[in-house]
């Protein structure tokens, strides 16, 4: 590194050192907007989001600011922007999203998601970690490169989209659609967490997700269980029992051909877990809050959430679920099920199976329906390229510690589509922290990772640059 | 039946006959009432229900018009007035309800539910036929009483409650606290069905009901499923496995010594039921409206839905029951689950087997409650008294039609106690229809029914007195 260099970054880290305030206040505006993408009364929230990063591409000095939509299908507005002025320099494609999850349950806010609070160096709201703050601290790290320096050391295109909270579903038609606008030779998303507070974390992998809806219908209409029961078939227990038959009380998942192609992690891969600062007792009494762990016996807990298939319901719509006691047998019921995958498990052949499966299931008197929300596979990335071993050398340089390398149980279905699609090196680092509350109640970011993080990109963009 | 006796009784008809407009529009008001008890934010409505009792019992010319609240627990008022002014006569108590079931889901309503809207001969609103309908033609047929001849046959006293849709939870108290106001020879009881339209009909046996709240919870809090997947109990999961366990794929309960107690129909009563105009493909395609009967094998319909106990859900909130997707391991999940008992089941020794094979069912990592919210036994009555015998005579000479003798699926608390606790026969005779949607959306009274119901009870009134 040379000293004009050291110097340039320390007049950077200076800015962003001198702007911290003004950071937090554009921050705690971006959360303010009450982006939900999976309920449709909030759309109106989603293009004021969207136009939210559109203006601060705009004011940061990015160009050719644009939100666009796919035309195949009307999405939510892709937000693009580019600073193409570094020739012979790599391209990097920064992918965001300014979609959140909704807050239910809201009684269970500390204080209210759309309405930042700061305590305890960390700052609550839905989408603080997942993925505004993290959205936020790149276009931060541009901002700094540009105010201070007046130019950027690579090329960059922003990607940042609202679909990401219902499974990023116009993301491939988006690829499809709009090719020059996402040609880059790497793919940096910065949507995942540190694996503890201090310890700075490459994402490795992603599991993908299958989310349906299994809907179950018996009556014409709902009955006085006093009058039928006995006689009439009833969609909830229909439910139970498909519920049941698709995964055993061992975790085990009985879908036909479900783990045939599932990959196990490598050998070094699982050595790299172990040696991980991770105590189970310490994950399901901190992080958990439970009483017991669960899932299929012969994986570690790690393994089980990041490198095995797992299926959840998230809710059972349908009958009477107010207050008090109403007698019906319900016309109709639901089950929100869905299933995360691992490489190299193929969400074509998971739906089939899971659909032949419910079908088998389902009891007489009773018809079922599958919708599928959304599909997107698990993802495995190399390590082996300057586009990963730049951003270790970069946090290691901010946090003063070697980053570890982990994988995510979730799913950032984008991941696997550009990878797939484009064939470039994807790099995953994010400043989350695991008690982060991301879908939950109470969502917050630690502050200093906040600021942290801005310098580390800062730092990035400098390194992929010289 | 002597000359003049015969003479009033057509004096008696034709006021009915003149005041079947006056009879609909009180009928309307009462209907208009959002008198649900269940859902505490229609308070003021069910107060309101109890007001309107009141004053139509006033006018009518009953004395010691009251409302009562059980002093030991506060409960919804019980209406009470009686007319004691025939000695040697016989006593009878008159038991109605002014609450009424929920109305949703609002969507399937052709017309509002509390806006009544008479076509094809019904009127259509919820409580039309349970009870509010039915409790009406009884003020009705002692207001055409009154308002011909000036006094009643009979000494009538008059008992309607505001919690018979939620179990009739203070209804024991109030008969303990209240003896000389339930002081009679006899119970009658409109809030039954007809077994066909034009068939008069007799029951002789209803069902109890245990309804109960099964709550699991996991972990402190709503979980990220892609964090935590394959780890973390999930409380629908657990749910789905209780309630799997609870009862078999061909309606069988597994809940220890469930059936023990279970007293079959005589032969003498199964062979009536034999008699009976039904059809058991009928009734799955006209009433239910679905695809296959369901239950135990080796019981016709009409014992399974009469004779046998069951068991049904009828909601599971928690979650997330949204549209959309929203991938959370919820912290916290509920099943709405009743039983319904037969003869000679005790609720206390089902309640504690039940509790006990929910908690066996229970998995690892969840911890269960489970909520009673009301609790009464089934009950059969015998036919063998003049209570019952004159009834069918009035029930004849209306109709034109011998009365059949029917069980109920459903449950009136209130038949079992009274029955119990005061040791009187119990008469129950209704004018709804298989077809009236009580409980579902677009409940109804057919409105011949409704005159032909004033009759009846006037001249049952008039043999009681004889």
């Amino acid at each position: 590194m040379n000293t004009a260099n050291e110097t340039s970054m320390q007049t950077l880290t200076s800015y962003i050192e001198a702007n911290r305030e003004e950071f937090l206040t554009g921050l705690k505006e971006f959360l303010r907007i009450e982006s939900i993408s999976t309920l449709p009364q909030y759309a109106a929230q989603i293009s004021k989001a969207a136009e939210f990063v559109a203006h601060e591409l705009r004011t940061i000095g990015m160009r050719n600011v644009q939100l666009l939509q796919t035309v195949s299908e009307q999405s939510n507005p892709f937000v693009y922007a580019d600073w193409l002025d570094a020739p012979g320099k790599p391209t990097l494609l920064i992918y965001g999203h300014y979609d959140v999850q909704p807050a239910d349950p809201p009684d269970q806010w500390t204080t209210p998601p759309f309405e930042p609070d700061v305590r305890n160096d960390s700052i609550y709201a839905r989408g603080a970690a997942d993925d505004k703050g993290q959205t936020y601290l790149l276009l931060k790290a541009v901002q700094s490169f540009l105010a201070t320096q007046g130019r950027l050391p690579i090329n960059i295109k922003f990607l940042i989209e609202g679909e990401e909270e219902i499974g990023s579903i116009h993301i491939a038609n988006f690829v499809r659609e709009f090719p020059q606008h996402v040609e880059a030779d790497a793919v940096l998303i910065c949507d995942t967490e540190m694996f503890a507070p201090g310890l700075p974390t490459i994402t490795t992998g992603l599991r993908g997700l299958v989310y349906t809806e299994v809907e179950c219908r018996a009556a014409r209409q709902d009955l006085h269980s006093g009058g039928y029961g006995g006689a009439a078939a009833n969609p909830f227990q229909a439910l139970a029992e498909i519920i049941t038959g698709l995964k055993d009380r061992n975790g085990k998942v009985n879908i036909a051909n479900f783990y045939e192609r599932v990959a196990p992690p490598s050998a070094e891969e699982l050595d790299a877990w172990k040696r991980l600062p991770f105590d189970e007792q310490e994950f399901l009494e901190k992080q958990i809050g439970g009483t017991a762990l669960v899932g299929e016996s012969g994986y570690c807990v790690l393994h089980r959430i990041w490198a095995r298939p797992t299926l959840e319901v998230h809710g059972m719509p349908g009958g009477f679920a107010g207050d008090g006691a109403k007698t019906i047998i319900p016309a109709v019921a639901k089950a929100k099920i869905s299933m995360r995958l691992v490489p190299d498990m193929q969400p074509d052949e998971i739906i089939a199976s899971m659909k032949a499966s419910v079908n088998e299931l389902t009891p007489p008197g009773i018809t079922t329906e599958i919708r599928i929300l959304s599909a997107s596979r698990g993802m495995v990335v190399t390590t082996e390229n300057r586009f990963v071993k730049m951003a270790a050398q970069a946090l290691e340089e901010v946090f003063a510690t070697q980053p570890v390398y982990v994988r995510c149980g979730g799913s950032i279905p984008v991941a696997a589509i550009i990878s797939e699609q484009l064939g470039i090196p994807v790099v995953m680092v994010g400043f989350g922290l695991p008690d982060d509350n991301t879908h939950a109640p109470n969502e917050k970011l630690n502050l200093s990772n906040f600021y942290r993080g801005i310098e580390t990109m800062a730092r990035y963009f400098d390194k992929l640059g010289a």
